[in-house]
């Protein structure tokens, strides 16, 4: 295991060699899970005016309940009339409007009487100057900073950037993904497999995981343990993807060529083993302005790998300022390690936002994962009971 | 608030009115976030056949240490080759290939060494029957369930499905959605409004709200507040989608005519007004095959509601087996509420999965909540510190 590096030192390569992406102006409706590159700012008071809270009528407060004569009806969408000095008049308003000119409480229809044309307020009215007014600019001044960049993109930020003007949004664009499966073992899911083979699965898992993340990868390809063959695909893989995820070809047996052909083909790996388990046979190579992951066949190591490193390196790529550190749970009891490498070990959420151990049974145990919401990384040689998590995709 | 119903009352009307969606094969690649309508079960044993775990060697317990006569080397995909009763003979194999016959002992690389053709075990080598195997059917037997409906389709499953031999999988068709503003002091994001104006943002919100659900609508159309053509342009909506989300018009407003058009058009409205803040203006109508949520225009009450009833109303359309059950999560102190109705009450993550309030300052106020993860139900009169939680998309 000399050769192989901690997760953290993992982290640490895969930072400094962030994928060069460029930027692009995003409309709103495409920029759902992307990451914002440049402050967005107001560019007028909020509220722009005097706004309207209540439907009801605008009057003055120190009119007291009235009787008011009701001038008319004002639209949310037009420019205000004045509420004339006259005493005792007022104008019927919607919300959302601007508050006209003179006026200055709200009174909602539920707190007024209609006698007649004559207009009265209720005993539940309040009268306060201000009352049911959200005034110019009480919210942010024109030119705040409302939005800092390394901002993910949900429906909060796309109202509040619709709302400043911004048609688009800076954002970095998407890589070309590329998902590759080594294996003579390997059929096609809808294929019989024979006894000694078994399903392609891996790159359907990454595919599903990428598009629960708004990503998705532009190819999928499997390939025999055949080193010519490998090495003409992914010559031309190379050149035409961002990012290459490889599944499988990278432990020690006799037919893993993956990464020879690497090296043929004048990649550079950063590190081919992580002090880790499941995955510890997990590669992080680069050639030109390509990266390439090469995560061992074993599903369990593939979704450890994915989640735990190729998701996060994905997100740091479009922008997000802390893709890498992972939120800490808290574990029901102390789960110890006497282990002198770092352990995925998946968990399950109970009550009170503790979470409870499922653990793998075994490498090839796809099922007992299932139970689970995700898993920790616990440290070599850890003790206490808050590791980080990473939730399943 | 006499007409108004109660937040629970309106999950119980939505989840009696979902949308009569068609179950369709999907394949596995345009499955994630979607929800699985039949049990996924194992067609052959898993493992189907004796495993081997680790790169290495094959050999026979009884065999002890060595030296042993190195037969050849066995692929990963291959029909495996018997090990022969001679003693002292072994088979190099690779992770994921079939245990050759007769062998019950998997030495990994690093706990051998070879002398001229000779290889012997060194001391830390285990030698137990079964070592670095995963029996055939360990895990499951043939015909077991390891997916059941109900469950959201993410990469686990894929991989599970996929190994299972299942290229399609049975889920619901997405329901076609549109998005619908009205307002007359609406204009374009890209537009510079008059004082009295301002941008459109309500759909794009909803728009990206769905996008980070793996949904999207169809259309998204804004309208003035004018009946007739409101009239004209919704009846071609209904009629060309199962659900429609407007924003605007359904307050107390003398221009809100979206409730008397539904009506006109032959709708039914299930509910007007829902008890809680903000967003009491909200309603659900139903035309015939079409479902129309109609929520006020009020950002943060667009917000709330979509997130609280619109998209788990959507997620239970899909066959999510509890939609409508939000989390409960712990505030950092007791949020008592003397309200007569239910609050939305935005809420931080800090250590220890505890959530402190970042109150709405007003409801216009589309700031603050920015700065929070998402928001709690706190229900009339409560007490105690642990409520519902929905995480902003």
């Amino acid at each position: 295991m000399s050769d192989a590096i901690t997760p953290a030192e993992a982290d640490a390569v895969l930072l400094a060699h962030l994928l060069p992406t460029r930027s692009v102006r995003c409309p709103l409706e495409k920029c759902a899970g992307r990451y914002l590159l440049e402050p967005v700012v107001t560019d007028r008071p909020q509220p722009p005016f005097n706004r309207i809270m209540m439907d009801g009528y605008a009057i003055r407060s120190s009119d007291g309940r009235g009787p008011y004569r009701v001038l008319g009806l004002l639209r949310a969408g037009e420019a205000p009339l004045p509420l004339p000095f006259e005493t005792g008049t007022a104008w019927e308003v919607c919300t959302g409007g601007v508050v006209p000119p003179g006026a200055d409480v709200i009174v909602p229809y539920e707190h007024t009487l209609k006698k007649g044309a004559d207009l009265f307020l209720t005993d539940e009215a309040e009268t306060g100057v201000g009352t049911c007014i959200h005034a110019e600019g009480s919210d942010q001044q024109q030119g705040e900073i409302v939005l800092s960049p390394g901002r993910r993109l949900g429906s909060r930020e796309i109202t509040v950037a619709a709302s400043m003007g911004y048609a688009t949004l800076p954002v970095r664009q998407h890589p070309r993904v590329g998902i590759l499966s080594t294996g003579d073992e390997l059929v096609d899911p809808a294929d019989t497999p024979k006894t000694h083979q078994i399903r392609r699965s891996n790159d359907l898992a990454i595919d599903t995981a990428l598009a629960l993340n708004t990503l998705h990868a532009q190819t999928r390809t499997s390939l025999p343990d055949d080193p010519d063959i490998m090495q003409n695909v992914l010559a031309e893989l190379m050149d035409s993807h961002d990012l290459l995820i490889c599944t499988g070809g990278v432990s020690k047996g006799a037919y893993d060529h993956l990464p020879d052909v690497l090296t043929t083909l004048g990649s550079q790996s950063l590190f081919r083993r992580v002090r880790q388990k499941p995955g510890q046979p997990m590669g992080f190579w680069t050639r030109n302005d390509c990266r390439i992951f090469t995560l061992p066949g074993n599903p369990l190591s593939v979704l450890c790998g994915l989640h735990r490193y190729v998701l996060p390196f994905l997100h740091a790529c479009l922008g997000a300022s802390s893709a890498f550190a992972a939120p800490p749970v808290q574990t029901l009891q102390d789960s110890p390690s006497d282990a002198p490498l770092t352990r995925y070990l998946p968990v399950k959420f109970g009550p009170d936002a503790l979470v409870t151990p499922c653990p793998f049974r075994n490498s090839g145990d796809l099922i007992r994962p299932l139970e689970s919401d995700g898993f920790l990384a616990i440290p070599p040689h850890a003790e206490g009971c808050s590791f980080p998590f990473y939730p399943w995709y």
